[in-house]
């Protein structure tokens, strides 16, 4: 178990649960970093679909970029509300559900399990995507590549929450602090220049206008450049993760995180135009990002830019870690509902909801393997998920404020109402544009998820109909089961079960199929092994049945016969013995014939409530 | 099961073994098709190393073909007096067993299982290699085609020996009658124009000679042309699969075959040297084999050609079924002196070796797999072991005749030293000329056959010396079990399974693992829900045990607790009880946890002999 603790750490016991829990500062690369490397890749969406335009783009990004900031301030207020309202952890999920009903909740779960599963996979292959680029020699190995990384985020985060804030710290503050660094140079030496600053290093040469512009266009923009606000609900689901108080310390890190992230959007939308910066075709040759050109006006490709330009690749690759983070939360408030299975509940041997993070590194797993490591198609699955759950979340908000009201419970509910509506609109946008290029999967696969967790639910709802008593035991009709027992020959393993039989039942039939002469020499040997020394300590006989198989079939017959005795004494309970050869090799297994398995599940299966199943291990030595 | 019938055949009884048998005219099918196929490659493989002599080649077809022939005759004379010493099937393994030791016997063993595992990889890429030549749209499916075949061929010999040998009865006897019907043309058309015969199609072009004869390369093109003898030993190998008198209808099968064999062996080396036909190179544009030209030659490229060129691919193919008519009875033989699992003995439900056809058509896929359908680089590995085989089996039965005498046992004995003389020469020759070529891995894979043979023998006997015994059954010191019972929380489960264990025992401890709220509904309810009614009833109470678990495990300290308990009472059986919630869909099981298989697994391995694991199914309606 040596290897177990030194790659996942001492289990831990539950009281040492509340010392696990963190602080803003290592809440931030916990939950904060699919937010904050938004800003690596939303400014560069938009500007994407705005290259056609050739230079006037540049007029765009600007309003843009405050209509996106403005739908980021509302949703924050609400989520920091939801934090307020539901200090136990609630997601949109819980929100939905309280308020909107169970429905809603599961509209909820859907579209954000399915966001989570997407950012985990796109932003692992967004990374290793990065890597590549700078390292073609790497190409032929971008899955593998995505594994590796997929394997070492999920062995990270089984090792609890303190370890992966603790681990991912260092990247995440030299990503900021370069980010920062970058607009406060740039703001700089703009003003310094008058509004027009030269680029140190030149930049590439725009191509023509090939397009005007229309309202098609800027709405498309618009919606690609929400997806920076994908991570945003990170933090609510993740309530329970913060030390006590915990509702302030999870507010204070959803407001900083907040706070960098919108520093950083209105700084990127500032200097993109000041230095006449424009996306580049990410197909063709000469593809430079647009904050790898920003970095390189601004400072030129020294030690600043390269390492700007790493802790965005490795930002990039983590931000699939705050899906690791709030994934198995989600799935766990789920599953308290009875709408997952029960295992996504327990915590693990690190206190982490251990299942859902198994689950969701095989789902990013198996889309990876499909996609071979290349995610660029999933992009467009990725933000209906998200602004379908920022809108439920709002709405069952308003209900909340409506229900609970309270001091300042109109101004909130004019704040959730406002952001519902626009985040709402917002999901409709995106929608529209985005459903022919993949959303439309999105649109398919929410209702499949919704209809999949009701029916656990039901079932769970019928086995606890069918299983649930209030009634005390019953202690009526208790029998001796009638004990079967099937035996090839004369053994010590023939022997020990015969003895452990005497000592459940007077009742003991002893079943060999016929098989040539290995039949003659039970059959003689029986009366001196068996019947003679049972005779003599005054112990039932065993009853000597030979099975005929026409057919050469061994499990079939001894099916058959405890078949047949069940339906013969209704009122018994019938245990089949199986005598078992415990080896100490599993290789040794092949030399084994299956059958005791064979008959245990066949028994196990087809039988009825009254044929129990027990191995009789017989340990050997070899 | 009704798609099992269809596919595989109704179960045949054991009774019925006698009518599965075959006389000589399904037994060429059966046993010849790898033996007669060789007429196909045998002589193209020694013509190909002719190539670089150019024109002059041809002078040595005829010495080499007589060289090849005398060796058959000798071979098979040989194996026709083992049919009659050995009647119950003696292929080389029983021979050199009983005559020579195990020693020898492995050895012959494992040099044949390579090589039919061999026999049928090459004999399906063979087949659909020539099939990809004639279609080259098919040539991206080859290994599809392969594993295709390779399932058909399983599928027909899962079906019995009858149904096998009727369904090659066609496509045997029409490449049988086309090639001797191509000879006798032949032979009439050179015959009737003086030794000279005029092609009907004019033969490719004959590059110059590049190089001179030299020993090494007869040497070489002999060890090649007697590719064209492996298959001979197929029929002493199955002499059970035929009708009584089995060696009287063995006997006759294999001088059948061994004749039509050798008037097409000798019947090709006389045709292609008098229509002046050698060899094109397979790997270059215009290749042509051989018996393709020679049809050619003979009857032009109509309605015979095309029907003969067909029946060759489809017997190319089929020469795998030799391998599967053969390995399943070798590994019965060696399975019957403990050296494989006793699985390969029984029969199956069509009356075949079934262990044996699965072992197979497994070893041959996977060799389909690595080499992706090509198997031509495995050519060399392959007539090694054959030709051990026979020295060791011509060897063996020398020394059978030196030990029973009789009648004629001077001149059998004296033919079985020729031949073991010959064969082992041409082992030697075989082995050098092809070492590099790929001989080498026959070499190595042989001894490490033989070292996992002994080891499974030695294991065998090593459980027999456990657990075999002569002593009549133990009936002192019996007790009843302790029983254990591992509950969550009270419901109808606990009351199945409670009720069946006071059927067991008066000691009975119910284990409880801490768990929040569970644990104290469970042990508020524990007075009303079972002390008072055990009370009334006069049953003895159970113990309800909690166990603690600080680190929210549920099995361990389960388990832990039986461990413990066994070791405190060394004279006392051990029963856990696992309840067991049986579901009616397979994919219900994702929605409950794994902990009964869990603790049986770990009970049964790392428990002792008094530890027994029983499973109370509870089965849902749901």
């Amino acid at each position: 178990m040596n290897i177990i603790d030194t790659l996942f750490g001492r289990p831990l016991a539950t009281e040492e649960e509340k010392a696990e829990r963190i602080g803003w500062f290592k809440g931030i690369p916990i939950f904060g970093l699919d937010a904050l490397s938004s800003a690596a890749y939303g400014p560069e969406a938009a500007l994407t679909l705005l290259i056609p335009l050739g230079m006037a783009g540049s007029r765009y990004v600007w309003p843009i970029t405050i209509g996106i900031v403005i739908l980021l301030g509302i949703v924050y207020f609400s989520y920091r509300q939801t934090i307020a309202a539901y200090p136990q952890g609630g997601g949109s999920y819980t929100v939905a559900t309280e308020n909107l009903g169970e429905g809603a909740g599961l509209l909820a779960a859907a579209a954000l399990m399915i966001d989570y599963v997407l950012t985990a996979a796109v932003g692992i292959s967004a990374g290793v995507g990065a890597l590549v680029s700078a390292v073609p020699s790497l190409e032929p190995h971008t899955l593998e590549l995505c594994l590796a990384i997929l394997i070492l985020i999920t062995i990270i985060n089984l090792r609890g929450v303190q370890d992966t804030g603790g681990l991912f710290l260092v990247p995440t503050y030299i990503f900021v602090l370069c980010l920062l660094g970058l607009i406060a140079i740039g703001l700089f030496k703009t003003v310094a220049a008058g509004g027009h600053p030269v680029p140190v290093v030149a930049l590439p040469k725009l191509s023509g206008a090939t397009a005007t512009v229309s309202a098609w266009l800027l709405l498309r923009t618009f919606s690609s450049g929400c997806t920076a606000m994908t991570g945003v609900e990170a933090v609510s689901n993740g309530v329970m993760a913060f030390r006590e108080p915990t509702d302030k310390y999870a507010k204070l890190t959803l407001s900083i995180i907040i706070g960098i992230l919108i520093v950083m959007l209105l700084g990127i939308a500032f200097l993109v135009p000041a230095y006449g910066i424009a996306a580049t075709d990410p197909g063709q040759p000469g593809y430079d990002s647009v904050l790898s050109q920003l970095l390189a006006a601004v400072s030129g490709r020294g030690i600043f830019y390269w390492l700007s330009i790493g802790s965005i690749l490795v930002v990039l690759s983590l931000s699939a870690n705050t899906a690791f983070a709030d994934f198995p939360r989600l799935a766990r408030a789920i599953a308290q509902n009875g709408c997952l299975p029960h295992a996504f509940v327990l915590r693990g041997r690190r206190l982490v909801f251990a299942q859902g993070i198994y689950s969701l590194a095989l789902l990013t797993g198996i889309l990876l393997i499909i996609f071979r490591g290349v995610t660029d198609r999933l992009i467009p699955l990725y933000a209906v998920g998200a602004f379908l759950a920022f809108t439920l979340s709002q709405a069952g908000m308003v209900m909340h404020w409506k229900r609970h009201g309270g001091t300042g419970s109109g101004r909130s509910m004019f704040v959730n109402g406002l952001g519902a509506l626009a985040t709402g609109i917002t999901t409709a946008v995106v929608l529209v544009a985005k459903f022919i290029d993949g959303a439309w999967i999105t649109v398919l696969l929410i209702p499949l998820l919704i209809v999949m967790m009701r029916s656990v639910k039901r079932h769970y709802g019928l086995v606890g109909l069918e299983i649930n008593t209030t009634k005390p035991v019953d202690t009526m009709g208790l029998h001796e089961p009638i004990v079967l027992l099937p035996l090839d020959r004369w053994s010590l393993v023939a022997d020990k079960a015969l003895r452990y039989a005497w000592t459940l039942s007077k009742e003991i039939h002893v079943l060999h199929v016929h098989f040539g002469e290995e039949t003659q020499s039970l059959c003689r040997k029986w009366g001196e092994m068996v019947e003679k020394p049972a005779l003599a300590a005054g112990l039932p006989l065993p009853k000597l049945i030979v099975l005929d198989s026409p057919y050469r079939f061994i499990v079939k017959p001894i099916v058959d016969y405890a078949m047949q005795l069940q339906i013969a004494h209704p009122d018994r309970n019938i245990t089949m013995l199986i005598p078992e050869l415990v080896e100490s090799h599993w290789w040794h297994y092949l030399l084994h014939n299956n059958r005791p398995e064979a008959i245990r599940a066949l028994l196990l299966f087809n039988g009825n409530q009254r044929i129990t199943v027990a191995s009789i291990p017989y340990h050997l030595r070899a």
